[in-house]
């Protein structure tokens, strides 16, 4: 508490933010107070500039501020591939890597009955109609597999074999990342849990 | 570059703050997203408010939204000490020791030729007449101490002696922190250069 109520009242707002504890928020509050009243009129005008501009894509769930994603409306990517994924953020690193040309699905969060976050929260009927409606005869091109690319956390998991199961009445191929040790890490780093999964899904040289 | 202009906009601003990467600014942009447009506008009105209603004390130039800030117009506080900090967030950090009941004075920053902040970008004038008209016949109590409170680095250092020859001109007692093993820690972690003021500084028990 500073005592001058605007000045606790952003380091507040701040502090909501993921990761920033009440002490890295105060040394932002009074950053943006010293940076001067443009540099803050741009923060604030950013901040309500995203939400006005930037909405679901209505077929993948993305963050576009276009009427189809960039993803789903560019005719060179394969349609009959989905990658699912938890957040739109996650697509960013998918991308980076190059090695997937598919359409994306997102998910906006996993499975997690302790948060209250049931399968109807989430994006997961979305998911199974447009399998469903690309395997329909009407459609040219129907989706052949769907990548469960979810976090490998207890929810992730949870969310994966919910999805594999639900996909799996569709006739469709289901398939997740691999597990294994990160390119570039020592040994001597990697968790045994990791490590255990590696040695599982050895492969032959 | 996640290709939505106001998307990537709002991660370009986020990103300017202080210990704010470009992954961490990605993420908070897409959290403030996602967590819809009341709390976006909470936020982004917080910063608005912080800048029409927080100004500098015109006498110590401590952030306040009071005509005089909390500590010049306290009457139970001693005239005769001022303690110099270089942000007003280190006003914080002394008040919770308890241990000073006197004046404050902000320098908005420290000496830094590289960085091109020279003495008369800070407070300093302002300190020195503070120091004179407290001396002068006309005032009831004068200013007898001045403990410098900056940060103990190059800058701070270099402040912390500019200040000190300034003001041993004007025939008044001039204090520093004391440096120390801090509180509670480990003598195996405390630094080199930490021990040896430790030492030199050792106190009869």
């Amino acid at each position: 508490m500073l005592q001058i109520p605007a000045l606790d009242r952003l380091v507040h707002e701040l502090s909501r933010l993921p990761g920033i504890g009440p002490k890295t928020a105060q040394r932002l509050a009074y950053h943006i107070l010293k940076n001067g009243l443009e540099q803050g009129h741009k923060l604030a005008e950013s901040v309500m500039r995203v939400h006005s501009e930037v909405k679901q894509c209505p077929r993948c769930f993305n963050f576009t501020d276009l009427d189809l994603c960039k993803f789903c409306s560019d005719a060179h990517r394969s349609d009959d591939v989905i990658c699912v994924v938890e957040e739109p953020m996650d697509i960013t690193r998918i991308e980076s890597s190059g090695a997937f040309r598919g359409r994306y699905h997102v998910l906006h969060g996993s499975i997690s009955p302790l948060e209250g976050i049931l399968p109807d929260q989430l994006k997961i009927v979305e998911l199974l109609k447009r399998v469903e409606t690309s395997q329909s005869d009407s459609c040219a091109t129907a989706i052949k597999e769907v990548i469960l690319a979810l976090d490998s956390d207890l929810e992730g998991d949870a969310t994966t074999l919910y999805l594999a199961q639900k996909l799996s009445e569709r006739k469709i191929k289901v398939s997740r990342l691999a597990h294994g040790i990160p390119i570039g890490s020592d040994i001597d780093f990697v968790d045994e849990r990791t490590m255990g999964r590696a040695l599982e899904n050895r492969m032959e040289v």
